[in-house]
């Protein structure tokens, strides 16, 4: 399906597909419009016109089949893709991501991380040994890596996602809080954490 | 100024915010809107529009005086109110969190750490010691906090919202990959990775 739906139906979608990997894991086979809404904010109405962009999934009246559904978004979100994932700065926060259970849970595979720092290089988060920053190219290419994830310091940030574009990953998850510079074909996401911060700060300020 | 203005002008008001930082620590005076344009995405059009909003800030030809323009933003943003922030979950995310330099950067003062792990209560992330969270109420009391960071499992993360709402905060920031439910008057922002990584995954499988 090729079609470009908007960014906020695809957020929807990312919370129903955890709604319903919840509602699986609860051994919930068979989910309604009624129950989907409860466990999110949305309301039935909005919830079955959201699923009926992607054809028939439900049955009148009954629900929805949980596993059927979850892997239907699944397929739309890409997440049955397998992807796979590589970090780039193993301090606090990289070091926090490797250790992120949701890329699991969201079907991301993570396959390599890196540092420059000799003191971390060779070590190991659980099974995955961090490598030199300096054999990215290599490692992401035999490795098959699809997305870097940037948890270098801000002015490390750009080197970093050259390296990455040269090694022809598709898409970076960037946490350094700078404009980073990509070719179109590269999708790039930022975790503006700053700004989240700032964001709070303003509308606690406003009460 | 109560004046409500967009969510998408308050994410450029925070990111001027950063530039202006940065060009405050490099000993930038007086910075135009071609400058700040080429700092950031936008043009010098929509930046003079901006920044208008708020009153008369610059000097006509010559650019605003970047201490002068940091601080009026500062003042919009909230964020020369130095809050006091607590982070409840001293994991993986919490760890990196509580070493993030970009609270202080933003004029943010971490001031309390809890966890209900007696392994880590009592031990010191930098100077701040990790309080044990059946003593939350008190300390965010005594201490005056305003901000609570949820980084607990997604099971624990409702239980703690109520901890932080009952201590009487202002504002929450959640990492646990869940929709809490808090009072109206309880600002609450939601740093949802697994979506953005979603919607990474989303735009990569379109390509």
């Amino acid at each position: 399906m090729k079609q470009i739906i908007s960014k906020a139906a695809i957020e929807r979608l990312a919370l129903y597909f955890r709604i319903l990997k919840s509602a699986q894991e609860e051994g919930v086979e068979i989910i309604s419009s009624e129950e989907i809404g409860k466990r999110t904010d949305f309301t039935p109405v909005q919830i079955r016109k959201d699923l009926a962009l992607f054809g028939q999934f439900g049955m009148k009246g009954v629900g929805y089949f949980t596993n059927d559904l979850l892997n239907k978004i699944g397929n739309i979100l890409g997440l049955n893709n397998h992807w796979k994932v590589a970090i780039i700065g193993i301090g606090h926060l990289g070091g926090a991501l490797a250790n992120y259970r949701n890329f699991a849970n969201n079907g991301f595979k993570l396959t390599a991380l890196f540092d420059k720092d000799e003191k971390v290089i060779g070590s190991k988060v659980h099974d995955l040994e961090i490598s030199d920053v300096k054999d990215l190219k290599k490692i992401i290419k035999e490795r098959e890596i699809q997305i870097g994830v940037i948890t270098v310091p801000e002015a490390e940030a750009q080197g970093v996602a050259n390296l990455l574009t040269d090694a022809g990953v598709k898409g970076i998850w960037n946490f350094a809080p700078t404009k980073l510079i990509v070719p179109n074909e590269i999708h790039l996401v930022n975790e503006d954490l700053a700004m989240d911060l700032s964001m709070l700060s303003y509308y606690i300020s406003k009460n």
